[in-house]
């Protein structure tokens, strides 16, 4: 579907000067997404897109990715209800990553372990020790119940 | 020099749960990483780290990152002078995605074409042609001169 909807890469002044959408999906045929929360500026999620869910975020409004864990096109929300709405789409200077600025429906929450944020831990900066990092966490607790709203659904987490 | 510095991934739970390190790289040895502006918010770039370049942001605090055009380690702001010092560090759920929060220095910019942002330009949400989407470039200005600080240097993006 997404056929003639994007330019074809033509050249460095095309991709970084003009105002022609030419994205470059990577040899997977995906782009990386930066989604934050419009209101916070927060990063909620880093995921990606093939090119049927690029041109179906822009033509709609609403948020798809594709899910490398299910190998699918994922309307996000379509099983938890929290639906990302874009507020703004950017596309970066050499067109190879995007950034989605959303408003959740729902409790607000875009990860799929509870919290708002995927990146609730923060790693230590500057320690200048042998020893391993520690993370901390720093939203307190999740806004809902994975187990409540995926069910029996297979965590997307890859070990 | 990373070795031993991060943790194994053993388990679903160690890798969303815990406060251990054990970030995911990619096929290519590589973690995405999206960095934002500590004050406005704003997001800067989105890059890759090796395991080097993500244990040498932790142990120094100075950003550095993995420039996949170059194929080298790349100490953001080398060439120039535009060094991103880490303020905050997060790692996500799955712990295959890295966010810094960042101050930069000289001219705060973080873009090669001379923008503070490599996100200059806006996608057009929610129409439902069958045109292609036409870009809005929402920075006005360049914040500098990528020919007087780059001189003859390739320019990292490819077509």
């Amino acid at each position: 579907m997404s056929g003639g909807f994007f330019k074809q890469r033509r050249s460095i002044e095309q991709i970084e000067e003009s105002t022609e959408l030419a994205p470059r999906f990577d040899e997977n045929g995906l782009i990386p997404v930066v989604t934050t929360d419009h209101q916070s500026g927060e990063v909620l999620m880093l995921g990606h897109m093939n090119s049927e869910a690029l041109a179906l975020t822009i033509k709609t409004g609403v948020a798809h990715y594709w899910s490398r864990s299910r190998d699918k096109l994922w309307r996000k929300g379509e099983t938890s209800g929290f639906v990302q709405q874009v507020v703004e789409m950017r596309i970066d200077d050499d067109q190879d990553s995007v950034w989605l600025s959303v408003s959740v429906q729902g409790s607000g929450a875009s990860c799929h372990v509870g919290y708002k944020s995927c990146f609730y831990r923060t790693v230590p900066i500057g320690e200048e020790s042998t020893s391993t990092p520690v993370l901390t966490f720093v939203e307190e607790e999740k806004i809902f119940d994975p187990k409540a709203v995926y069910g029996d659904a297979p965590n997307p987490t890859r070990v």
